[in-house]
């Protein structure tokens, strides 16, 4: 089996690339080839069969044409700019997000083979005001540049797939928590660095209330998720081909105090209060609940509670082991 | 004011042009120059103002950028292929009905002067399996190319007005009924034919059964909500631009009954039930139902009924006169 993944160099390309190299396997299917590409080359992980890393920017003409060429069997796109970046630049994020996605599903449908695809979306193509939970029904309204890309591409995907161009399946992905490495400019970044941080030895700052809801899954289920749907077959999936991932639902205060009880009051006294009446806004805007029954009976999982979260980083990044 | 029509050759291009040119004004402002485009040159109205008529692919580099030169004030954008034809060529469509309108909105970004957008958008967006009445927040879930291109480009008109870059109101039309003209090979073309052949003492034929319900609104009306939603205020609309037109819901049934009532049996007598198994599997993906409150709201406005809709039809293309 061949697996391309788009945007490997990225946070969750990573953990899937390492994820799909150590089980050797995806769904029960052995894998011997892995191509994996970014628009910096990705680190080619330790893998017994082929490996193929490339830098690319997949908008530019004739470059989706060249990943497809290989006739992967399952594709994970991941590619795309951040929602910041396509809120400063409109050009470059109707262009990487919109028209590189596009040029993809172009060259799959050229090469013919009708491929299984899985697309991140993201719960950005749901913009406020939205009922107490947003159901899987409701409709696309997002509030940045980003969710409409992710929409008009979701829209496109499920097209094709009708179509018989490609075999799509598109998951809206939760906020990641807790997102490894150096904190960011990520209107978002608060609620992994409120975690992250503390179990650091650092201090976080938190620019909202404690009130705040959002929707959270780990590194590790976003994995799990873009692996589960790999695996769906068409018949499961159905003419709706993209799903709002489970989640879980909890405020800033239920977050710190998970926090507290699996690590200590000296570990959760590391977060300063220090209210952005900018952040505050943006993250006013977001989704926060989804009833994503659709998902959970199509079989994805995510963790039960935001302690298992934090257990999960603790395991994944930390070694098992929280500075004292 | 300057107004430009694209599709101003189209059947509901050139009833806008014909009340435009009347009217000689558009919500109590005075036109002095009408800009009419299509695939085709439009032919020029009787209007006491300036009018230049063109022949012009929008989706070609450069032409959207002409058309816009002049700074119109306001952009009826009712250009695009239809919902056959975009099934049938894929790449045609997506050409014509989503590069050709991202031309358009991106040469209206590029003069800057951020006019009124009324972009005719289509009940296509929303696909099988619906609720008994479609609300204004269900998802959409085009199950054709034709539904997936308006789809997209209502997300972006969104996005670039949220961003200033246009001030855009989507509007999605009911079936237009009664169709002027000749029959067309569109599966729902008998809609129109079941009223508009009786009425000229022809036999006109029926693929469907009577309890087929579906959402009409008259060419008469359709001119109305265009011009209705250039004179909405930015406010009034808020951020969710694109609306869901009121229309009259009844089955063909009903239809009939309402022809016999205003033409007499021998009038309805002339409709021949030919049922069609293709016709009748395409009719049953559509949606028949919506509760449109928002536009009501918004103070767009139909026919009370279908027998109402038969008038319109008589009085503006027959002249009042039935066949006997």
């Amino acid at each position: 089996m061949h697996i391309l993944i788009t945007g490997a160099a990225g946070m969750i390309g990573r953990k899937l690339t390492e994820r799909l190299a150590r089980d050797g396997a995806l769904n029960g299917r052995a894998i011997d080839r892995l191509t994996l590409t970014d628009i910096v080359a990705p680190a080619p992980p330790a893998f017994a069969g082929s490996v193929d890393v490339s830098a690319a920017d997949i908008a530019a003409p004739g470059e989706a044409a060249k990943l497809v060429a290989g006739r992967p069997d399952v594709v994970f796109h991941l590619a795309g700019i951040v929602s910041g970046e396509a809120e400063l630049d409109v050009d470059k994020g109707y262009r990487v997000n919109l028209d590189g996605t596009r040029a993809l599903w172009e060259a799959l449908r050229a090469a013919g083979h009708r491929p299984r695809v899985v697309f991140t979306s993201s719960i950005a193509v749901f913009g406020a005001p939205f009922p107490a939970a947003i159901a899987d029904d409701f409709h696309l309204t997002p509030l940045t540049s980003y969710g409409t890309q992710k929409a008009m591409c979701e829209l496109m995907l499920a097209d094709y797939t009708r179509r018989g161009f490609v075999d799509g399946v598109g998951i809206r992905l939760p906020s990641i928590v807790v997102r490894p490495g150096k904190p960011n400019k990520a209107a978002s970044g608060f609620f992994s660095g409120i975690i992250r941080e503390p179990l650091a030895g650092q201090e976080a700052v938190l620019p909202v209330a404690e009130t705040v809801l959002h929707w959270h899954a780990s590194p590790r289920s976003a994995v799990g998720f873009l692996i589960h749907a790999a695996g769906l077959s068409r018949e499961e999936v159905g003419p709706r081909v993209n799903l709002t991932m489970p989640g879980v639902c909890c405020t800033v205060g239920e977050q710190i105090a998970a926090l507290r009880r699996i690590a200590g009051d000296k570990v959760a006294a590391r977060i300063r209060r220090a209210p952005d009446e900018l952040v505050m806004r943006i993250v006013d805007g977001w989704p926060s609940r989804f009833d994503a029954r659709r998902a959970l009976a199509l079989g994805f999982r995510v963790e039960a509670t935001f302690d298992d979260i934090i257990r999960a980083h603790i395991e994944d990044e930390l070694g098992g082991k929280i500075a004292a």
